[in-house]
């Protein structure tokens, strides 16, 4: 495999966590998302709910919010401690060998690669919506407002880290519209890249 | 085809054009490009020359300058007219069967269609930068210098006419880093897509 890690950030509700898990299922290699949150909390000693609601996974909390708060007399923030330990994390997963990493600006952290694909997937309003409705037992008005909030903190998350900005097209090796392209042709496509 | 209509916007350097006219060859479908300009100057009686230079073809000129000037009694500019007029050619070349259109907003211009697939095109600076160097014969200094002009004057165009973010990949089906991926894998994924 020419490309042995895939990076895959995502809209919330386009399916990205979805098409990551079955690419690394017909790929036959690693798979990084909560497995992350396990890591990070086995190295920190704080739990994973708290990793959870600090880093960029959580949907109901404001990133920024955290940005300005909690800074210990060095003036790091916790969300910037548990983002190096995350960091390495990230660094020793992609070193062990292929896999596919969900988020945390897993690009970003592997950009000085040349082994990385990086996927960024999209996804129509309508169809989104229908997802999260679906997945999380929520009303339509209800999973407007959840994907409105996570994608602001995945965006705030990334941009704060990375300085680039989320979803623009030249940060990624290819962005997939799944309401466009459906799910099947996206994990054929991502698996034929990584291969050749 | 489920895909009738092919859309292709580019980054400057990125090969877009190639692509689509490898893309329109393959796939046995009408290429519009030049072929635009050609309508639009028999429509309204003015030069290649000129449409090139007020459109977003042009890589010399900053589009902005052209929207405060040369407006008439209603408020309209030469530009404004002369999209108007493209916006029609776009609407009836893809009324007129398959065909790949390469920039002119094209995806937004017939974003109602819903047998559209709606494609950019990105590379990385250092591949961008030797492709117009070998295209136009120009030193390092001089093809970094076009690109950006370009690529500004496109982003501007787009983003005048269309009140979408030029790049951002939630306005594409799929955007496909021509560097990353090789000119070849990216026609075979867009054939395939437009085919299936």
């Amino acid at each position: 495999m020419s490309k042995r890690i895939i990076t895959i950030s995502r809209e919330f509700g386009s399916g990205g966590r979805y098409l990551g898990e079955e690419i690394a299922k017909r790929l036959g290699i690693d798979y990084y998302d909560k497995e992350i949150l396990v890591k990070v909390a086995e190295k920190t000693g704080l739990s994973q709910k708290y990793i959870e609601q600090v880093g960029e996974g959580a949907p109901h909390k404001h990133h920024l919010s955290y940005s300005f708060v909690g800074r210990d007399s060095t003036g790091a923030s916790m969300g910037d401690y548990m983002d190096t330990i995350q960091r390495k994390v990230i660094l020793e997963a992609a070193d062990k060998g292929p896999c596919v990493i969900i988020g945390r600006c897993a690009d970003y952290i592997l950009r000085e690669r040349t082994d990385c694909l990086n996927i960024f997937v999209c996804g129509n309003e309508k169809e989104k919506t229908k997802r999260i409705m679906e997945l999380y037992n929520l009303s339509e008005t209800e999973a407007k407002k959840l994907m409105k909030e996570t994608n602001k903190k995945r965006r705030v998350h990334y941009e704060y880290y990375t300085e680039q900005r989320w979803g623009e097209s030249c940060n990624y090796s290819i962005c997939l519209n799944s309401s466009d392209i459906g799910y099947e042709k996206c994990i054929e496509i991502v698996c034929d890249l990584a291969k050749n």
